[in-house]
């Protein structure tokens, strides 16, 4: 067991660490080489151009203005600046509220810990068990509940602050759910007109031997909602001509390349070969090569749009549906239109932006059976994935790689390399498997039909925590693969699980603080240097980019990345509720990661993702879900721990939390979920009416005629122009909020009162 | 354990015991005495008169037709010629829907029945393993599973039985739920106009400080539904009102008994005291007394009604809105009206007599918390309702009593009297529990707030059936109470459980067959002689009736009784799936249950119950899951059963079934569920406009005006009209009703082709 000098060494090693990145960053992102790395959401706006085209030479490159490396670290002032209206503005409601769950975990966390501090952390001290017993006991359990002798009075104060940390947390997540709902309903009824307030999706159209689809869709809503339908657009099945477009886009990214490579050494022209990756097959000039094959593939795309639009046969049964008013949407958005609760589905449309245009046309029984398939393969991979890695594993020792290629034996067999290959081998299917996993997960989800991304994401990351509290968090405590919990489980007796868990959990604490100073900690900081980005950018910067729109494209901006990030915050929920009263020695530790992670991802939020989408924070039920799970987890493990210490009078007294919780759960749940399901009449209603009296000659037809067109569609036949055009289609409602950014962003260089070491600002005032 | 032959004895006596009900029913409905009791369906639809007016004097009373004797049991051809749509008609979508759980019942253990006799009786019966063994066995034994030697081969037949029995079950539900549907859907969208098919109820209107409720209600929705909205009711704080009104109505029985004594012994006034229940206190004139207190009531309940119309603090914050159309109404209810979700919650009004006035006014905080309460209480009720009952038991014993009443002494001492009470008295306080139970559970619904007489019906159904699942089902195959099953669980792996429940089924087979017969054969003939209502209405008869009228009150024709008549239902489908594959001569004694029920309930709704209200089926959706219930119960006690059995290969395969029972039950949730929930927008606009059509210059105002009156305003001033027209009213859909079955109803008599010996058709065609 480790010993309070073990974490002190952790906790230094691991400090240094971050600081490292820190450093790392704040010298990397001051080069104007790495702007469009550090910084590429201000260049998606328009509101920052190249550092390259200006100055002298050696300055376009690396920054040799001294002073700004002095206050390397004033991003993180310059990141909490931007007030959360702005914040809103710049980087959508999506961003901003998911920042608050890291604020959720602080306001949690921060009153929780001092209360442990000056009550648990004196009671457990205050105890010789430990010293008195035989056991082996580091410093850190003499300050947990391990230290209280077994039947002892004491067990009450633990009692009692798990009962006050539940109403506290409770009280938190309330205020928070209420703040949040809110919020949204703010954003969707905001006087900004977006499409998706007009426009519900009806899928399941039901066949009809006389009529098309689109016929089918006017007529029905024609009928059945006379006043207020207004104009559709039929979904094309458009799978194949996006992947033609793709495809394309790949040849011109090689022929970029050649005729890159071309100018630069203009004695020789290139040549590739056409067989498999370039390896075999005929040798053939490269450019004219690609050139021809591009010519080809814009035939053919433009022969497939073509037969899309005209073929009856390319309509999927599902429809985008817009209304004259946001009455008639949300009415037609929450009510059944047949008799056949199967056909005729109507939802709300996701934005454009976040619709998955691939699922619009499953009909309901492969829905269903899509769902059992998906929920059984899931249980699977939670329980068995070890089997497949365990067999590959069994594969990939060094016999058999002596095997396999018998030229590398000599090698192998060298002692050093050889204890490298046995020691890291075994490891590398399963951290395969584990880097692989969202991807997975996202597999799944897509398989079963989820018609927005934002959905997908949702059930990803409602998986991916599954997995996590099964595989990481349970399978660190009970040590053994998830299949064998589960057999444990099977045969132990519903009272004895907790139990089992409970005893096990103080002897983990110093096992988890490790955890948060690595995983927390040195991997938070890592994300803001963002090596990966940083790497494939210059790579492409020197391989590819000729214009300054191939440099635009080669920018990757990234995402918040939902399905992986929350259930990773959940994690640390989880182990704070769960420490939080046996040993509090570990919740400083959870503080300083939701601290450092607010600081570094409002930072990246404002200078580097770019969402995709914009869901209006549809995913804080689940979050919210699942700070509840984590909350009763707790209670349900501190009751088996307390059964243990023979302090059984507690037990019945605390049965009652995980009650009270799940009660309160339903309470919010009623309270609060319809703001992210449904949308309410009276606001509909409110906007409407303004929106007649100030703008009554709107075309709204117009406003709403394209605005769900598949994206192969809306790009032009020129790949040159094809993301520039793509892009301001896809993302209307960016449009005013680059000129709201640009008159309301206040300077930081001005509210910190000093010159601006940042060269960001430098840029941006320049640009003003 | 029992044999074949104790069997045969029990089933002797009960088939004795049934059809002595019946010939007791067959001779007490021919006297025209009883006609009230026996037909009182068709007095309350005014189709029928009073036998006691016409003919001889002796004949008026006693039926002295001799033929009409010989066909004793000709009313069950008669109760089964009525054709369905007809049956709707006369007694409402619930009462038919409600005999076609029956025919479910019918449907899956008829094929069921045959394919276990002649395959797993077989494979049952040609083993030789009890014999062999030193076990006490039975004949039924030998025909169970009970005989299949200890991993025999033989289980496969058990699985693929399973398997073939899960499947039928699904195919008949599917079936039926698709039909069930559509009925309702037919019901709701026939033509026949009915106010719920207009009106919203919309709850939880908020205060406002310059606006009353009314105020409130009619801005709010002229504003949020401009085009649809017509009209409103608000709700008014009546109860106090009604208990007035209950106590004049007792007053005014008190006052009919003595002035009927008066008239029949002209020399003596009758007199009575005026103290607890006339026990004490002064002697006073009976007649004089009553005349006087009533009159004081008369004017009290005028003050009280004024009042309650003239006082704005009377109004509760609900209120029914009226719309002009279907489709209005059908939007209004299906969406969120309010940002707030918990305010201006709307859903469809019931029907006019189904609404449960007193819990109108509950706010959304106070309905949770409540839910709350109730969940904790039930959760007692159902695992600890022995305590109470013991500590009772404990008193009520011979010593007790002695010491209590000593006089009694040498009464009791008495050795026969002695050994009575002591076998008696311990179970009559379980007995007094058991039969309150169902008034406990109702209690409780009234109490967590819902607003229909058949949501109150179907909650405490679903708590009935739990109750009786944990407490006859599981209580009596593991015996013991139900809080020692439940620590038995808790302390038992979760592998465990099935496999305990699973041995003890097949020794139990022969305690339900018992049960079957007592409960279900005997119990149900004895429904229909209906001891209870003719006693109390002869009773009523001889000593309040002076007129016609009064005739008409003492009627108690009673009402299906949903919240324990399908319970008990359900725990038949439980006994059957679970021992379809166990012990499958139990499936006779189930089939012989669902057709003699069907045909005494076909009886008694045709001729007995009133149904109070009509919620066109929505209870179908519960008994569906609940069948579901029991089908993945069967599932697991048989994996249990067979992994004892070394047959641990199968355990598998059977795994796959409940996953299976359980995706079956979402799709059909998704399939079907919403239309007993929502109402599609296509039926609503077709309805609306084909009465636009037909009657352009209907006033709906007129219509709806008053048709959500709390009952007690209906009632005249007068209580001789109370009945007359408060039954007029409150069941306003009944009037059309009546004309169609009189135009529609074929005679029963014509169809048998026989000179009917059945008074009631005689009557109804001299009606007509």
């Amino acid at each position: 067991m480790a010993t309070l000098k073990d974490i002190e060494v952790a906790a230094a090693i691991n400090i240094l660490t971050a600081f490292a990145f820190f450093v790392a960053f704040a010298i990397l992102r001051l080069q104007p080489i790495n702007d469009r790395v550090y910084f590429p959401k201000w260049y998606l706006k328009g509101l920052r151009s190249s550092p390259l085209n200006s100055g002298a030479f050696v300055g376009r490159f690396v920054n040799l203005d001294f002073r700004s490396y002095i206050r390397f670290l004033n991003w993180m002032p310059a990141a909490l600046q931007m007030p959360e209206p702005e914040l809103i503005d710049h980087a959508g409601l999506d961003s901003a509220v998911y920042l608050r769950i890291y604020l959720v975990g602080l306001k949690i966390f921060v009153p929780i810990t001092f209360l442990a501090f000056a009550i648990m952390v004196p009671v457990n001290w205050t105890n010789v068990t430990l010293e008195h017993s035989n056991l082996t006991y580091s410093d850190i359990d003499k300050l947990s509940i391990s230290n209280i002798p077994i039947g002892s009075h004491r067990f009450w104060t633990h009692l009692v602050m798990a009962y006050v940390f539940t109403f506290w947390t409770c009280y938190v997540l309330k205020k928070e759910y209420e703040i949040v709902a809110s919020m949204r309903l703010h954003f969707l009824a905001s006087e900004h007109r977006r499409p998706d307030q007009f426009t519900v999706i009806v899928r399941n159209v039901p066949p009809d031997p006389d009529e098309s689809v689109d016929e089918l869709v006017e007529h029905f809503f024609l009928v059945n909602h006379p006043e207020h339908y207004l104009t559709y657009q039929v979904v094309y099945n458009a799978n194949r001509l996006s992947n033609l477009v793709k495809e394309k886009k790949k040849l011109q990214n090689w022929l970029d390349f050649y005729q890159l490579k071309y100018s630069r050494n203009q004695s020789m022209r290139p040549s590739s070969k056409t067989g498999f990756l370039g390896l075999c097959g005929e040798r053939v000039d490269a450019i004219d090569f690609y050139t021809s094959k591009i010519e080809n593939l814009s035939e053919e795309i433009a022969s497939e749009r073509e037969k899309i639009i005209s073929s009856p046969k390319s309509i999927m049964p599902a429809a985008f549906v817009s209304f004259k008013t946001r009455w008639g949407a949300a009415v037609c958005a929450q009510t059944q239109q047949s008799r056949n609760p199967t056909i005729w589905l109507t939802e709300w449309a996701p934005e454009p932006r976040d619709v998955y245009w691939d699922n619009l046309a499953n009909p309901y029984v492969s829905l269903t059976i899509r769902k059992l398939i998906v929920a059984v393969a899931f249980f699977f991979l939670t329980f068995f994935f070890m089997i497949p890695i365990a067999f590959v594993q069994s594969l990939a020792n060094i016999e058999g790689i002596e095997k396999a290629v018998p030229f590398l034996k000599p090698i192998i067999e060298t002692k050093v390399i050889k204890s490298f290959i046995q020691g890291f081998l075994p490891g590398i299917a399963l951290k395969i498997f584990l880097i692989f996993l969202p991807a997975i997960l996202m597999l799944m989800s897509k398989f079963e039909g989820f018609i927005s991304i934002s959905a997908l994401e949702r059930i990803s990351a409602t998986r991916y925590y599954i997995f996590q509290f099964i595989n990481v968090f349970l399978g660190s405590i009970i040590t053994g693969t998830a299949f064998q919990q589960l057999d444990n489980f099977i045969h132990q007796s519903a009272n004895d699980i907790p139990k089992t868990i409970g005893v096990s959990i103080p002897m983990k604490a110093t096992f988890f603080i490790t955890y948060i100073m690595v995983d927390g900690w040195a991997g938070v900081a890592g994300e803001i240097l963002r090596l990966k980005p940083l790497i494939i950018y210059h790579l492409k910067n020197f391989l590819l980019v000729k214009t300054e729109k191939d440099r635009e494209e080669a920018m990757d901006p990234g995402t918040l990345g939902f399905n992986t990030g929350e259930p990773q915050i959940q994690l640390y929920f989880l182990l704070g509720l769960v420490y939080a009263v046996v040993t509090p020695i570990l919740l400083p530790f959870i503080i300083v990661f939701f601290g450092l992670a607010y600081v570094v991802y409002r930072h990246q939020i404002i200078n580097v993702y770019n969402q995709e989408y914009e869901s209006a924070a549809a995913f804080w039920p689940d979050v919210h879900g699942r700070i509840i799970v984590a909350l009763v987890v707790s209670q349900l493990l501190l009751m088996g721990l307390l059964s243990t210490k023979e302090a059984a009078q507690s037990t019945p007294l605390l049965l009652a939390l995980p009650v009270l919780t799940i009660w309160f759960h339903i309470f919010c749940k009623g309270r609060y979920e319809p703001a992210f399901v449904r949308y309410p009449l009276q606001e509909a209603m409110m906007k409407d009416t303004l929106e007649r009296a100030r703008e009554p000659n709107l075309n709204m037809k117009g406003f709403l005629q394209n605005a769900y067109m598949h994206p192969v569609f809306k790009e032009g036949d020129d790949s040159e122009s094809d993301v520039a055009s793509g892009d301001g289609n896809q993302e209307p409602e960016l449009v005013p909020t680059k000129r709201q950014s640009r008159r309301n962003t206040p300077l930081p260089s001005k509210h910190s009162g000093s010159v601006s070491s940042l060269p960001e600002v430098q840029e941006h005032a320049q640009l003003l």
